[in-house]
Order: C-alpha cells, then sequence, then structure tokens
C-alpha cells in the first residue's frame, strides 16, 4: 500500500469517529486491517493500482472507505451491544440512509462521512446505491436483533445474513470511491447471484469464526446455533459443510457467468476472508474474552 | 372436473404408458390424482374453467397434461430403480428433451407424448419451454443419484432438488396446453424467485411425507438424510424449520411482488400439496410397505 499511510489514515479514522457516541477504537483498527485486504482488490497483477479514485485523491478515498468500514462494525455493535438509545439509533440511521441530513454534536462523524462520501461519489447514482445497501444493513441487523429470542428457521437467518454480512456496504463504498460501477453491475441477474452467494460466504465463514472463538456469551444470531435450537447438537460440521457447499456452487455459476476483471479480484478476496481476516483477527472478534 | 372423466383418462395413459418400459399403473394412478389437483387451479372462483385449451379439446389437454406427470414419475423411478439400461435412459431423456425424434417399440410412448404435446402447444416457445425444463429435471434426477454416494452440503442438495421436484414441468405442461404464457413469465425475476421458493417449499414437503414414511429404505436423496450425515441425528425438526421458514420467505416476496390471477391459484395449490397429496397417496409414497 504505497500511497496509503496506515498511521495518518488510523489517525485520522480515528479523530473522526471521536465524533460518534460509543465508537471504539477497535472499530477503527478493524476496519483497517479489514479495508487494506479489501483493497489490494483494485491492484493488478503487478502489484500498482489498477483503479484510481474518481473525485479525490488516493489517501483520502482510503481514509473514507475504512471510515465507513469502521462504521458498519459501530452499526453493528449499536445493535448487538445497544450503544445507543432506541431514538439515538434511529436517527443515525436516518442520516447514514439518507433520510436526514443533519446530526446532533454526538453523532455528527455520520453526517461527515455522509457528505464526504457524496462529494468522493463517482456519480450520484453509486451515491444512492451505497444508501440503499446502508440502509437494508441496518434493517437486518434490526431483524437479527428482534429474533434473537424467537424461533427463526435456517433459511430465514441466511437470508437475512446476506445483507447483515455487510459485504453490499463494502462493495458499494469501494464502487462509490473508484468508479466501478455498481449500479450498472447490480441490473445484472448473473451479478446479484453471484454476489447473494459471496454474501452467504462470508456469513457462514463470520458464523463459524464465532462460534469457534464462543467471544460473546450465548450465540443469539450465528448460522450455528440457529441450527442447534433445532437439533439439539452444536452443529458446526453443518456450517462447515454448507460453507464447502456454497462455495462450489459459487464456482459452478462463476464457470458460465464470469465476472469481469474489476470484480473478480474483489470476490476472490471476499472468500478467502477467513484464512486472511478472521484468523489474524485479534481485536473484535475476541473481545470478551480480553474485556472478561 | 365436469368436463374431465377420470375413467377415461385413466385408461387413456395406461394405453399410452404399455408402450413405455417400466411404466407402472401407479404412474397413473398418482399422474391422475395430482394432476387434477393441479387443474383446479385452472378454475375461476364460481368453480368453471377460467381458461380453455389453447389447441385441442378438455379432455384432450388432461389427457395429455397427466400423461406428462405420470412420465415425471416414471423418469424419477428410472433413476432410483434403474428401470432400464443406462443407454435406453438416455434415449429416452434425448427424445424427451427434443434431441432425438424417435424413439424404439419399446420406448414410444416418449416420442408419442412429445409429438401430442408439440401439436397441442399454444406456441414453439411453450414447447421449448418444457423441452428446457425436462432437461434441467433430468439432469436433477442424474446428479441425485450420482451423489448419493457422495458428500453433498444441505443448500446444493437444495439447489438440485429445485429442478427435481419437478414443479418447473408440471407448470410448463399446464402453461403449454392452456397456453398460461410460463415463456414470457420466466423472464421476470421476480417469478423465477417465486418459483424458486415454491420448489423449494415442494422438495421439503415431498422429503418430510417420504422421511415419515420410511418408504423407501436407506433415504438416499433426502432434505433429512443429508442434514442427518451431517449432524448425527435425524432432523425431521429442522427440515420442518426450513419448510416454515421457507413459506414465510415466500409470504413476504409475494407481499411485495404478488402473482397474477392466473399463476397465484397454481402457486397456492403447490403450496398446500402437503395436507391436499401426500395425505392421500396410498400409491406411489407406500410403495416399499406394500410390496414388502
Amino acid at each position: 500500500m504505497s500511497m496509503i499511510d496506515d498511521e495518518i489514515i488510523l489517525e485520522r479514522v480515528s479523530a473522526w469517529g471521536q465524533t460518534i457516541k460509543g465508537f471504539r477504537h477497535e472499530h477503527a483498527i478493524e476496519a483497517i486491517q479489514g479495508g487494506k485486504l479489501i483493497l489490494q482488490g483494485l491492484r493488478g497483477k503487478g502489484g500498482d493500482w489498477a483503479h484510481m479514485p474518481a473525485r479525490c485523491s488516493t489517501q483520502d478515498a482510503a481514509f473514507a472507505f475504512v471510515a465507513e468500514m469502521a462504521l458498519l462494525f459501530w452499526l453493528d455493535d449499536c445493535y448487538d451491544l445497544a450503544l445507543l438509545a432506541d431514538d439515538e439509533l434511529a436517527l443515525a440511521v436516518a442520516v447514514l440512509t439518507g433520510r436526514e441530513h443533519a446530526a446532533p454534536a454526538h453523532l455528527k462523524g455520520c453526517e461527515v462521512i455522509r457528505q464526504t462520501l457524496a462529494e468522493y461519489a463517482a456519480s450520484a447514482a453509486e451515491y444512492q446505491n451505497l444508501l440503499e445497501h446502508t440502509a437494508a444493513y441496518a434493517h437486518a441487523l434490526a431483524t437479527e436483533r428482534e429474533r434473537s429470542a424467537d424461533n427463526c428457521s435456517y433459511s430465514e437467518y441466511l437470508e437475512n445474513g446476506i445483507a447483515s454480512i455487510g459485504y453490499h456496504n463494502v462493495l458499494g463504498c469501494l464502487s462509490l470511491l473508484w468508479g466501478l460501477g455498481m449500479p450498472e453491475q447490480m441490473r445484472s441477474t448473473a451479478f446479484r447471484a453471484t454476489l447473494r452467494r459471496v454474501c452467504i460466504i462470508g456469513r457462514l465463514q463470520n458464523d463459524l469464526h464465532t462460534a469457534a472463538e464462543e467471544c460473546v456469551g450465548p450465540l443469539v444470531a450465528n448460522a450455528a446455533s440457529v441450527v442447534a435450537r433445532m437439533t439439539s447438537a452444536f452443529p458446526v460440521a453443518f456450517v462447515e459443510q454448507e460453507l464447502a457447499g456454497h462455495g462450489r456452487l459459487l464456482d459452478r455459476h462463476l464457470a458460465t457467468q464470469p465476472l469481469d476483471e474489476t470484480w473478480q479480484p474483489l470476490v476472490t478476496i471476499l472468500r478467502s476472508i477467513r484464512e486472511s481476516y478472521y484468523e489474524k483477527s485479534v481485536q473484535r472478534y475476541r473481545r470478551s474474552s480480553q474485556d472478561a
């Protein structure tokens, strides 16, 4: 990442995060770790940048991208850990989805990141695309929280997990900054099918990691716990098989419906996130054992 | 079914079936029972026919539809029970998918039903649509047979089960005879999503029935056995939950993407097939206990 200075990005994201209630340093740390991984997908075979940001410097784009990823972690915790009062959360979501434009001082960072991304967006359609995926992400997180006490089937859990994993936002933000044309891609049935499969794979990878770490006490929203509730077992093996199976289904889909050279590397990175990201995550996904 | 005489249809289907090796009377019996159920979807609120066949009499259309359904049962048994030698099966599939046009004497019925449906088809596109779904059905049955010894994940099993349940053929044949426009409908993403969900629901209903009857010895291709292999349990409860969950997902989908008045009754019938069909099935799905 020759053109991105990690320390500078981390400092900017941390300063920005101080204007958001409940924002933690670990959100920024995890975001820069995950963000750098994804940004590799924008580099060509020689390792140089195959794309450049549409409307800002690479440094500014990297800041905005990492800040948005940190925001996704923070929003997830807002639902899981109740960092905000309900009306504060509703307002934050309204700002992040473009329904409100002004935020109070303790949520000012939400307003700032949306203004920044609107300014940096390659097109109005790219910005609209990000807002829509943010709405779907927040809705899925809310559904997960509501459901935790209820019954829900494995397939309903997975359907919701496609949005709650946040990959649409990650790719949407990249697309907005580097002008990758996600709004046009989303009109293709084949592309949506690919993304759907990649998100399921991401969801299962995340859940297997969380189940293995046993880091959040009772696993309220986890594929393994959803299945366990019905089979009186702890079927990590089932979820492992599911993950392998979705991988094969994705391979088969891509064999006949290949992605273009912009999107293929991004999908490859997202698929390998278990090995390249979760294995290295020492902050977010091992929190409770450290906190305990 | 005032305009359809069951006895006459059964006689015609049985006579036709005598020209197909391995065809059993139960294939015709099950087909007329299931077929009459589906045909209710073509009747309006007053119970009268809301649609009429495009190119033949109602009696002829009913014969062709029931024969095609019997053919689906027979083809399923060809793969499950090895009624034909491999080269015979390959030839039958080639005729049924339009790749070959002539069949030998012991498979003549395959040729006849395709000629009949080509003649009765509301349009060339409707006939082509049926051939394509037949190819997908045969491919899914072959995949199920090949996999039975192997490992496959629940999601891969379900993905294949969408085609192996045969609902695309059932609806495709109805559409061909009564001119319901399935080829146009299939161009709609929303319609395909609905059909996909309906097929999953059908697959799970079928598998739960088969699991409950324990009628085919070891359950080689069954959602419950696929899950059981991984969790060392017999998780009918899991599959029951999955069925309920897919039903809720379908409801949610239809709430925003309703079907038109032609397709809604057909989907309603397919969804209720567990209560209205399997519960009454005394032939096909209780075979082994009778044969034993």
